[in-house]
């Protein structure tokens, strides 16, 4: 466990990143994190979780310059990985916060729209679906999260546009439930989850999934097709050069 | 025919629960209910149906108190039979106006959100879903028709909170569609029921069910597995004692 | 090629409209428009689509005293090809802008529906599905693009009621998404419709398709045994009446 970060306060346990200046997702970060959520659903004292970082990023998304040496067969792995991951986050019987600390992008955008709330820093830090402006493709089980949270017609317009949001305009479209300065986001965020704690965690869970279950359904079927079109055009010529060109400040 | 009573006029049939002071749900009216509109879908002399009740309530819910005597077999069979009220309800091939005439509660609620429209007194009446205020989850059918009407946002943080509504507040989340003052409740919903009988019957029948029929296979194939569910979180120990404590004023 | 014309200019194709002045829809548009769409698609030259048309008339909708004459096999036919185009343009993998230029009614706002955006102009200029005013039903597929572009509610309150919306109306409920002056329209709508160009091409039509295909199979699925319904609804002995009585000004 070298990338992410566990504590537990008045039942309700917080998952940092830690990688780097900018929390790019590797596989390594996606396999931890799926073991902390793992430990977090069965351990009795925590009623409710924190997803969050430190910085400038809640995350800058895919490493994508780790990713350029990977085979199409080891990428395939970590998609795989990766779309497995966000789904049991959404049908986490637990509920979950994400406090979004800073530039939520791509990758860590996909991982905060599976939480049950979201609170974001105001300014200058950016929310954003950009993968149409280097050409890749999105997954089908994130656009179905994504239509959940926001409906089709925002959803529409941001993965076709690729465009970034402040916090204060994904307030106006939902994509964020709540703006917190820094210095009271991770206060707001732990006064929430406690309340949330507090519900009945036997209804508490079977409603969340009544709710979100057949979107989980959708998603596990329709991912293993929608991999191999996000491989496909990963590795296509052009969508390569795009990605070649792309920097990670670290 | 105890707990309901009909009157027809203008071609617009009115049915208002008569059901002590707050008009709970027990499983003699849901009968009643279920036969008063099949026959009102029978005659052709009614072209369209308000749903009321008199005094400060619509409806309570269910009648808790008298639900702990039933044993498993007789409380699936009332859920059986409640939730394909509601589904025909949903599906009835008539216009369906709700007057909200007071509170209007978890199973009240669902009843009133199966409707084509609703109508509801400002002022002090409440509309809730507060069945994880007390341990108890919801149905499948009902979550998919609170989506219908709502949206997946707005029917999240409600069945998540289980917190109470104004009748103004629940025209911002376009919960209901119209605050009327309790005077002008009953003409209001006749007016629009009596313009909605005006329409041609076959092709509003026609639409509304290429618009609905969709979610009410969802809520048939959905139910059964989602009833023996609410059994079970409503029959273990937690819940039973929370149910226990709940008083109806007669 | 009688009723459609086709220019392209900067990557962009625009098909209009040119069948007398209200440009109502036979069974020869729709082939024609069906092909104009084919070639678009496979012509590398053009990135980006308008549909729009000349005068008061974006579409009148369907050409109903030439159908009036249709038996029941031919004009079951029109309406399996009429349902086929907007599915195809639904699911076109270029982008396409909408320009509405006038009344956008009935068949004329299904195309436009389909689109990926759209623009009308103010004023005078109505939008409606006035299909339940003359005892007319709906098709599946329409409604299931309707819903993703406007979410329940507002679907149903429009087909259930047949009303006629300004385009600042339709605005308000997002059923376009910008209102332009007349002399400012075709300039907006190209460039936006370059700016839709530039982005990759193969990127834009995965995203495009992964938000609309799960509709789109919805639409395929459910649309013959709509289409037999849209048909008993049209030969029934009350709508012809109605249907007989309307004119159209040419």
């Amino acid at each position: 466990m070298q990338f992410t970060r566990v504590t537990v306060q008045e039942q309700v346990g917080t998952v940092s990143f830690e990688r780097g200046k900018v929390n790019a997702i590797n596989e390594a970060l996606v396999m931890e994190l799926t073991e902390r959520l793992q430990q977090l659903a069965a351990d009795p004292q925590v009623k409710a979780v924190i997803l969050t970082a430190a910085g400038k990023f809640f995350s800058f998304g895919f490493d994508i310059p780790e990713f350029l040496s990977f085979s199409r067969e080891d990428f395939t792995r970590f998609l795989t990985n990766f779309t497995s991951l966000y789904r049991k986050l959404f049908l986490f019987p637990k509920p979950v916060v994400a406090a979004l600390n800073g530039h939520t992008v791509a990758g860590g955008l996909m991982l905060a729209t599976a939480c049950d709330r979201r609170l974001m820093v105001p300014g200058k830090s950016k929310i954003s679906l950009n993968e149409i402006t280097f050409g890749s493709t999105l997954t089908a089980g994130f656009l179905e999260m994504l239509v959940f949270l926001v409906g089709t017609r925002d959803a529409q317009r941001m993965v076709y546009s690729g465009a970034m949001y402040t916090a204060e305009e994904a307030l106006t479209i939902r994509l964020v439930d709540q703006v917190c300065s820094p210095e009271t986001l991770m206060d707001e965020a732990q006064r929430i989850a406690c309340a949330m704690a507090q519900l009945d965690s036997r209804a508490f869970a079977s409603i969340k999934l009544l709710l979100r279950q057949p979107i989980g359904d959708r998603m596990r079927e329709r991912e293993p097709d929608s991999i191999k079109e996000f491989v496909d055009v990963w590795y296509s010529g052009e969508t390569r050069k795009q990605l070649a060109e792309i920097k990670i400040r670290s």
